[in-house]
């Protein structure tokens, strides 16, 4: 069933396609009936459809018809654990105690190397079809997600993740995997350094990997300040708040992802501050939703702050889905609703959080997130002519609120065909589901009472 | 490009699929590789594939084979208004006075007949593709709508809107509609009276309508309470909630479904445990968070006098699509957020409010929100097998927190296919979308400066 994409080495023609324009700042456009010109992965022209003048025209070009069509940037899913995916719907119904002690370090101290390749693929394939082209992982056995995203084509952030109980071996570990990766996959995959959390790493250790983020020009991608009372309990038990413990320890110095943040205080914001040119805060609603949290990302106060401001959609173990589609609607609806502000988080603004502030996040802004001459070629083609889009006033109003992951034709990552009108041509999509559903029963055992951790925050 | 369904007069075979249960309480089940039985229209059996005893097994019967799918009760969307699907994106990022007053109300003044059939039929093609198979609608032009629905072969309880600056004519006009539709298509149609809302209606015409409603046997549908600051001025101009006016009125004697009610009260909840079991509450979360709404429907609270709670979708111009599993979902989500508990509004719950509940809020219990023999067979075939579902530990889960309606394959009605593997068949698409297409700039132009009415709850 499966079937390899060709290495599109004439380069590729998407025409008369319309396309979304995400303007750093104001109103993002629709442009009419355009053809984006692709050659050595980049994106070298977007035109009028049928214009003359196309640069570097010699060569076969791979032609995809995009009439009808929408294009958008690649999304980006700001913050996952790619893998988790073989424990959705796992956790249910939960306390967030619970659901770490309980279900899911349990099930993931079951986790082997071939686990994790095979969820890694399967994350990779559920991404493809739901137009995300890039994501930022934090997981172990990151070697397999590196070579899943090599092998399927993706782009990824891959945080080797950490934990202070794992010693010091393994810290040297994530270390040795950033030099091997860092730059993989033709580009396409970039490391971040991934101590879990200021409360499951030492300060010690948050010290050493800033310092190798440092020394290795790589950023940090860490849980920090998930909710508010984990930061009450680090002022109860050390007097600082999570995001200074971060401060002080270099984290923030190298460059951060946090990921949730909805414990944010507002004596973090001037410590965010002074690196908010290299920080960015990863917003994934849904899971907060579901474990019942109370205040959420504090995205305007962040984004006053100049910090960056990204979508994900954490794990499947918790979220569902890896389908940042939902995460951006959600990340509007409970934004608007968090400052009582129904004009705010406009549809214009949630589309370039979840674009724009995605390739910041990952410190990719001069490679993706617009789709513009020189980007990179992640190209989503879009299908809003369902019944549920219809009459279609609005484009930019149905990708935010009516659109859904079905909709998604066409995905092109670095100008290589990976979903073609619903096809995936990167993945063998039985062979990896049968081999998923053969590892399930053993992760979900959780009869020997072991975990990877112990959640105390 | 259409195809009339069959009449089925020989009934009605539905093998080999798993079927979910929903108990009154408890945990939901999925009863696997059975046989649904239908005959003249109701659930005549269900049962282990293949196995022997079909009662009434004469003449033929028509065969969807439902090897791989999950049967779920046909979803309610317990509160909407169909027709608004023709401004669906035409008004976003405004406050809820600027919606009603600068957007909807405006366009609304445009609406014709013929774009209510148009706008009805439209938003019927939606629902069934989404699993709906009932709908409470509360709309303009109801004729319209009960002949869409009777064409399109779905179910809908039907309030015609009115306002008290229509006068006494129109009042008239609604309770005639309510005699000619009420029991019509086969049964399919029923009628609740519908004024607007307690801001909208005076008490002495809220008194008339209950009046007809208790003599016509009918229940009533109205807007009421719909956040806390109508309730607040309502309390400073005339010293009575929302609620205790429906009460005074008779509008809870006659059995009401009370659209929204966020704006619900302590003081309000003995009055309508006092008519607990014929009163519902819709709740519609989308539009609350995106109107920047807070607090949401008290639906612990209501459960606890004993009120049943159903979820809707509100119309699209608020809601964007007509899909109630993101409106179920957003009920989970937003509940457990809401009262700070991760393991309340459990998934079994969450399926048991939207079906069971569903159907109570249209007063159609002994009719549909369960497939079990002696219930109308409405029932909808929905595909689990999809990445974004899998690993399926558990298909409940699933339908909560993955599930797209696009997952829906195949749509009975009263024992009628209203859609077969994707494909409608009661209704021509292409021509429904084109005839929407050419009455939109028209519907969408305000510059006449008129309106339905003004909003000053």
């Amino acid at each position: 069933m499966s079937e390899r994409a060709p290495a599109s080495a004439g380069g590729l023609l998407v025409s008369g396609c319309d396309v979304l324009r995400v303007p750093p700042e104001g109103e993002c456009e629709i442009l009419r009936a355009q053809d984006i010109v692709v050659a050595d992965g980049l994106i070298e022209d977007v035109r009028p459809t049928g214009t003359a003048g196309a640069k570097g025209g010699a060569g076969t070009r791979e032609v995809i018809d995009g009439r009808g069509l929408l294009a958008v940037p690649g999304l980006v899913n700001a913050h996952t654990h790619s893998a988790m995916v073989l424990m959705r719907g796992a956790a249910e119904d939960v306390t967030v105690e619970g659901w770490f002690n309980d279900r899911v370090w349990p099930m993931e101290s079951n986790l082997t190397p071939a686990d994790v390749r095979t969820g890694a693929r399967l994350a990779c394939a559920e991404m493809i079809r739901s137009g995300v082209t890039t994501f930022a992982d934090h997981y172990f056995f990151p070697d397999q997600i590196a070579e899943a995203v090599a092998e399927t084509g993706l782009r990824a952030d891959i945080a080797p993740t950490y934990f202070s109980s794992r010693g010091r071996e393994a810290l040297e570990a994530t270390v040795e995997f950033a030099e091997r990766w860092h730059g993989g996959a033709e580009g396409r995959v970039t490391v971040s350094l991934g101590p879990h959390a200021p409360y499951t790493v030492d300060d010690e250790d948050l010290r050493t990997l800033s310092e190798h983020a440092r020394r290795l020009g790589l950023r940090m991608h860490i849980h920090a300040a998930e909710h508010l009372e984990q930061t009450r309990s680090s002022l109860e038990r050390r007097g600082l708040t999570p995001v200074r413990v971060l401060y002080e320890t270099g984290v923030l110095e190298a460059g951060a992802l946090i990921a949730h943040g909805c414990g944010i205080v507002e004596q973090d914001l001037p410590l965010l501050a002074e690196y908010a040119g290299t920080t960015a805060v990863a917003c994934c609603p849904k899971v907060y939703l579901k474990h019942a949290l109370s205040p959420l990302t504090p995205v305007r106060e962040l984004l006053g702050a100049g910090v960056t401001v990204a979508v994900g959609t954490d794990g499947a173990a918790g979220h569902n889905t890896l389908d940042v589609w939902e995460a951006l609607r959600l990340v509007a609806l409970t934004q608007k609703q968090a400052v009582r502000d129904a004009t705010w988080m406009t549809v214009s603004d949630t589309l370039r959080l979840a674009l724009r502030g995605g390739a910041r996040a990952l410190g990719l802004q001069d490679r993706i997130g617009a789709l513009e001459p020189g980007m990179r070629a992640d190209i989503v083609l879009t299908d809003l002519t369902g019944l549920h889009c219809r009459p279609l006033h609005d484009p930019r109003a149905a990708l935010v609120y009516s659109a859904r992951a079905s909709d998604v034709r066409t995905v092109v990552v670095d100008g290589r065909v990976l979903m073609r009108d619903g096809r995936l041509l990167t993945v063998d999509e039985p062979a990896l589901l049968a081999e998923a559903d053969a590892r399930v029963a053993r992760i979900l055992d959780t009869s020997h009472g072991r975990a990877v951790q112990h959640y105390d925050p």
